[in-house]
């Protein structure tokens, strides 16, 4: 967490956000203040519930795992205050996304450029996730996937898989790391063709290198280019 | 910065980084540690030098702004420790990227798919570069560019901008924020067609948006799909 999302929680009226995240950040949350938690999938009325409470004159923080600006609460909010006219400030605090995060436990895959793509066709169709898984793949760019599997949806990574193989050797490095950066924290360094026997989940987040991509020690490290 | 880079550097027996970077950390340095600045180029020298202080026993906080692990110092360290078969340990500790700093300035860029390339071309060829620019034009993904431009390389913004255009709307919204949460920042939204008559140089951050991205007030925002 950053000393300047700290700061926000401390010093909110109300704090907003999926009850996991809250409960993930209640030790640091301001004595008396106003804790409006919900599910999953309710994130338009978490929105709707942090600006009403802002227009009431209170200091609203809206938690997001990671950064909020990566699929997490911030364009909903901002665009809930617009709908509602709301004339409140706000102002969006960045964190460190599960990507850099999950990157950083695997070593130094995403030094070079990156593409980012959640596998949830829940708000996106998925002919342009295959686009997209194609035209990431062919132009070698390191690849993150957010919300790879659910317990319901096993799809999309098996295809995602067809894709990559396509294009990378099934040797590919590619790293994965469940709940990063919180308790239960888990990290494997594998490659493209064992991909679908690991254990995969929401939480997960998935690296797959590109054709440069490499295991130094235990670790993935995408080179920069130097010379060493 | 995050609570766990601050820690890191204030325990450090030694910091090793960018004469620029290190001055900003400068405040948190311990009394006494052995600070070990460059210049911008001897990156493979910072890393040697970080790496032979750690194996004299030394506690090494090597600097990136950002992300260390985002065309930062991350990467360099790990090769050249196993280069020297260094045995001592290396953590990456993940901050915030440009990427996800400037995103959140100009509002929810973000909250999709998205690629990062960097447009310098001095440790990746700019064939490949040109490759990536159109497939993540052609694939809707918003593109986030790392170093767009310097004072004597222009070239490549003016390539990136004539390769956007083939996919994208002139008035497709583009956000610049130069010196992203260090002083004199600037942020400007703007569009497409105006990018080449805005100032960049290599402190610069630029997201383009995708098809769907658009101006909420004076912010930028990605619609993540939710139904308001």
């Amino acid at each position: 967490m950053t000393l300047e999302a700290k700061q926000a929680v401390e010093t909110a009226d109300a704090v907003v956000g999926y009850k996991t995240y809250v409960k993930l950040v209640e030790s640091i949350i301001k004595p008396g203040a106003e804790v409006f938690s919900g599910i999953m999938g309710k994130e338009v009325e978490r929105a709707k519930a942090a600006v009403t409470k802002a227009l009431e004159g209170k200091r609203v923080a809206v938690i997001s795992s990671g950064d909020p600006g990566v699929y997490g609460m911030a364009g909903i909010v901002l665009e809930v205050a617009d709908l509602e006219k709301a004339k409140t400030p706000i102002q969006v605090i960045p964190g460190v996304t599960a990507a850099t995060a999950a990157a950083a436990r695997l070593g130094a895959p995403l030094v070079t450029d990156f593409a980012v793509i959640s596998l949830s066709d829940l708000l996106t169709p998925w002919n342009l996730i295959e686009k997209r898984l194609h035209a990431a793949a062919k132009a070698d760019f390191v690849i993150v996937f957010y919300n790879p599997q659910s317990v319901g949806r096993t799809k999309p990574l098996a295809k995602a898989y067809e894709i990559l193989l396509q294009y990378r050797k099934p040797e590919t490095p590619v790293g994965i790391v469940r709940q990063v950066g919180r308790k239960g924290e888990e990290t494997i360094v594998t490659t493209l063709k064992e991909l679908l026997s690991c254990e995969v989940d929401m939480a997960t987040t998935i690296i797959v290198g590109n054709s440069t991509t490499r295991v130094v020690g235990k670790r993935m490290v995408t080179p920069r280019g130097y010379d060493l």
